[in-house]
């Protein structure tokens, strides 16, 4: 049911044509790309129902900046124009608690650099919805457009940070768990860090995705499957944090498979790969960095996990295996 | 409650400065205006969240086309550079309706032309959503940015067709009536519409709004109140059609408080007020046009009633009138 309501919904109006090398929803790239003179017009849109929507390290107001800020940054475009923000309230929300997602918002939407242009805020009856769901949309312009499917055999993949932070903050919060302190959701935008990556390898990075719904495997298996190579991920070299190690083991969740909200996946070339990862750690947001896979010319549009001992596939998650994660 | 949801909601990013003649959400008008090069962008977002999502002459596709690209046409922008899609549904939500909504928002969409760049689809669990909302940003390029607030003492107040059809349409089909047969939505782009009205009098119209949430009366008291004058309203040019009186005598509910998914009302200067409905009469949206009011020195932000018996003040809804309207 649900690839048949993606299938639905991302071909909601499957009639759009996209020429003219503009990207657009059939791409089903991070967000759609539209010439204005000599530059691209980048939009993207995404609506979080993350629950619950205060967790360690974040909560749905920053997630709804960060969502679509972090989209737009995977298009190359880093520069924000501006955001817009609609809410849907189930009559009772909490107003306290809005309050400080509000607040929290606004942090986030100057972290980004992202003003925030338009607004619109509806109210349900109480039952009718959970809470709160929010989304936004951003535009940007830019001087070039970095797609999700320009990796050759012989790339390079390089990971920004830790994986799973974000997934597993979330669930911790959500069952209640005493160890929920030790995670935290690395939820955070992500455009500064790409603009010092494009300023140091520029045309090196030949593919970017943030690892969201899906987590790594998700993204690796569409920038495989969109560039027609495979993908030869080195266990060793994958961050991990210490308390998502210990999470993974406790709810049997594999970390690559989950969302992270402030980490970015690069496919660069492979001369200048060690040049992305070294500017990426001066950064705060990518002293983790490495390179954690190659590209190649078999197992077309699969991610393949080398281990040490061995090779195994790793197939992408069959629907969402955290409901409302973001 | 209401009031505090909406103004914490409105200045979501309250910090956010608007200078350079930009339009931003401090401004509340229908969408924000960025400059780029010497046009501007237009920005808007709209989350529709109407009960029953079928109703007679449209359904929440289609609202959700129109509720964007109108707002984009409020401020003058008709050529629809783009709009995004974001879809939350409720698991289990029936894959036939939503078939139908599909077509029926790409329907609407290529009548605006407004093409659908980017998509997102979220789904919450059984229980945790009533059925669909469905969220729209749209960016448009304009040479001109019409605002809310330009009308002076003398203008006139033009009106594109019969008002309250889109509310009393929903609240029939929700309330099953028998009559709901004879009241149809007036869901519909009016770009168009407004395209035209810009073309025959271009500067003559110092400011527009779509009629949505809070009815006729809602968008006269807010160009009242930006604009600073008053508006005398003549009862008898407003358009209304039979079944709308019909209803509104039923249900004791004000026409003219009620949501227009498809009508335009103009602030237009005197002398040029006569030209612009005559150009809105040979649009099939526009044949009911009237000129229904006029701007006033005294009652600065306050619509006043001419009933031919003599005037009373129209208040604004305190609050919605009816909940999930749009």
């Amino acid at each position: 049911m649900r690839a048949l309501i993606d299938e639905l919904c991302a071909g909601v109006a499957g009639e759009t044509e996209v020429g003219d090398g503009r990207v657009g929803l059939a791409a089903r790239d991070d967000g759609a790309a539209v010439p204005i003179g000599d530059r691209w017009l980048v939009v993207t849109t995404d609506t979080h129902v993350v629950q619950p929507v205060e967790f360690p390290g974040g909560d749905i107001g920053r997630l709804a900046v960060c969502g679509t800020v972090n989209d737009l940054a995977m298009m190359g475009a880093v520069d924000v124009l501006g955001i817009t923000s609609a809410v849907v309230l189930e009559e009772g929300f909490e107003l306290d608690v809005l309050e400080r997602l509000r607040a929290s918002f606004a942090r986030g939407a100057r972290e980004a650099g992202a003003e925030v242009l338009s607004g619109d805020t509806k109210v349900m009856g109480r039952g009718e919805l959970d809470g709160i769901v929010w989304n936004t949309a951003g535009f940007a312009l830019s001087d070039r457009v970095v797609r999700d499917n320009g990796v050759s055999a012989g790339d390079r993949i390089v990971c920004s940070g830790t994986l799973g932070d974000h997934g597993f903050a979330v669930l911790a919060a959500r069952r209640n768990l005493g160890f929920a302190a030790e995670l935290a959701s690395d939820v955070a935008p992500v455009n500064g860090l790409v603009g010092d990556a494009l300023e140091a390898v520029g045309e090196g990075i030949v593919a970017m995705k943030d690892p969201t719904r899906g987590g790594l495997v998700g993204a690796l298996s569409e920038i495989a499957a969109k560039s027609k190579v495979g993908i030869l991920l080195d266990e060793g070299s994958v961050p991990l944090s210490d308390p998502v190690r210990a999470a993974a083991e406790i709810f049997g969740i594999d970390p690559l498979q989950v969302a992270n909200e402030g980490k970015v996946v690069f496919g660069v070339r492979p001369e200048l790969a060690d040049a992305l990862v070294a500017r990426l750690r001066e950064h705060a947001q990518g002293r983790d960095a490495a390179v954690i896979g190659t590209a190649t010319e078999e197992h077309v549009g699969v991610v393949v996990l080398d281990t040490g001992f061995g090779r195994r596939i790793l197939p992408e998650a069959d629907g969402e295996i955290l409901p409302r994660i973001c």
